[in-house]
């Protein structure tokens, strides 16, 4: 079996996360403007609001997720059959989001779809750390992972296990929950190198 | 935070831009056409005229961003955290050009349609120029900008702030305001480089 | 005639490739969720079940295919008219995967639908065998090619020619074995490399 | 004015035709397969016809436009800013074929939609000729172009003017003529290297 160059794995992720990012706002609806007064086509404006904060929620998590494929694949050029399909899995799940997010703008506040939306979620941020920490414990030679390390690669997959259990008891706090990891990630570090 | 290289955000923004120029065209409904001689089919080609138009004035604008995109991120290695934000965010905003083209082509007489059209290319040409004078000054070692430098980049977003606010009151003025920055940098210059 | 370089084929193939594979999840319809109660939601998304099921055999069909695809360029650097026209079959039998994946999703147990996506199946593996081989042979001088290497590139093929000819008679058995190319691409092998 | 690098146009074009190409595929319409028997979806089948053979001529003609502007920007460096702008026409109409094919595949017999695609494939082709002509022009230091390759160019624009004026008498004829381009590719010719 030989090893993948990192560069043509980047390349071809690069593109699958560049073309679900744009499918994004391709999925959205122009809205049927029939108002052609100031105050009505306002009103008609507001209902896309849902839509709208949706659309910006997952393009900032799928860029953020960018970001750090970027970083992940840094420091490593022979990729290892293993780590290579952990990265399809997470290419997998990441090309569902643009689903998930039309999902949501249709029925913003049906609690089928936000949980959906979580579980996808989940499903892509646990995928990615754990191609993460396989990529980090093949860089350092097979030296197990440090705790902080694992615990830091959970924080993601806790929080949206924990959106899509409270999607059925209440969407709104599966919405705060939601916004949390890229808040997160805007937040000031302390040292992060 | 390691800093992204600059050869791969490159290629990402290329593949953002390419995919939603292509999207443009494939949201070009083909007309139902029921007729089949020769003088009823040519007015429902006709009927077809303001969403060509349309299609060839988001073709040409998000072709003149990418140009000067590839002629921004020329001079400059490694980008800061700053910086590969605030093109994120202009791709955000370009990725909804193709929806507010559709808005256009299924409305073009009504003014919320083009407003929202104006409004979101005036976020583009915003979030790009503020992208362009950030590089501009990391590469220059935070060299304060020329008040030029500031003033041309200010020409974009302050037409399709004109633009957004014309389609209030008159929509054809707006068409013609939308209409001005392709033409602007097709104009021959004196000086430029 | 000149030759192509391998760099700029594989650029366009991972294109293609990589559009195929995000359009798959696409094509994914969201269900109309009228029902706001656990148990009839939960039979709602049960119904979404074979549509994910075919979603995921495709994704990790072009994947698999992906994978090869890099390995069989790695060690060509210019490709003959011949090799690239090959290659460009392969990839318009690729792109019509999803295609083929939605007539599943739409009619799952439809001996028609199954039949036409075992037969781009068949269509897009035979022609990247054929792709496959010649570049071989390329690589190789002209040698002719080992039996071995001959079968090997076959089991594809024939296993989807039997299920197109499956789903004329038994829908499930078709379903079988569309299945076994993948899983037989991760049993651990005992020598390749 | 800066000239823009041979390498992130050829990227940005690839990225283009790419898009264009799959999305060709995404376009066709799964056929409501109401019948379960074998005859009568034989039939549905057959109503696909047009639409397979429409998809494959506009695969094959995008493919080789793929080809040739490989061969064209492969000894160029520096590009200029007429080249790069008449390389954008060009990827304007090559966006347009998808739209072009689908309205053929709708009304495969009707004569605006026979013309619109002819129409658009002279101007894709014509865009490509130009494009073609003035890199040559380039590299050879503004030598006047040689009558021979001049009549080469415009075979293509030629025959697909034809087929448009063809195409508002008697359709069959059109087709005949959009045959021939791809055909006359492939070919034998006797020196080309």
């Amino acid at each position: 079996m030989h090893n993948i160059k990192r560069h043509r794995l980047e390349q071809f992720s690069d593109g699958v996360i560049a073309i679900a990012i744009t499918l994004l706002a391709f999925e959205l609806k122009a809205p049927v403007l029939s108002a052609n007064d100031l105050q009505n086509s306002f009103f008609q404006l507001l209902d896309l609001l849902p839509t709208l904060l949706t659309f910006i929620l997952s393009f900032v998590t799928i860029a953020i997720l960018w970001v750090n494929h970027h970083q992940m694949t840094e420091h490593i050029d022979n990729l290892s059959r293993k780590i290579i399909w952990a990265n399809m899995v997470f290419l997998m799940f990441l090309a569902l989001i643009p689903f998930a997010t039309r999902a949501i703008a249709e029925n913003p506040y049906n609690f089928v779809s936000v949980t959906t939306y979580g579980f996808i979620m989940l499903c892509t941020s646990l995928s990615f750390s754990i191609t993460h920490l396989w990529i980090h414990k093949k860089i350092n030679h097979n030296v197990s992972l440090s705790s902080k390390l694992i615990k830091r690669s959970l924080i993601g997959p806790i929080l949206y296990t924990c959106a899509t259990v409270a999607a059925f008891n209440y969407v709104p706090i599966a919405y705060f929950l939601l916004m949390i990891p890229p808040l997160y990630y805007f937040l000031p570090k302390k040292s992060q190198g």
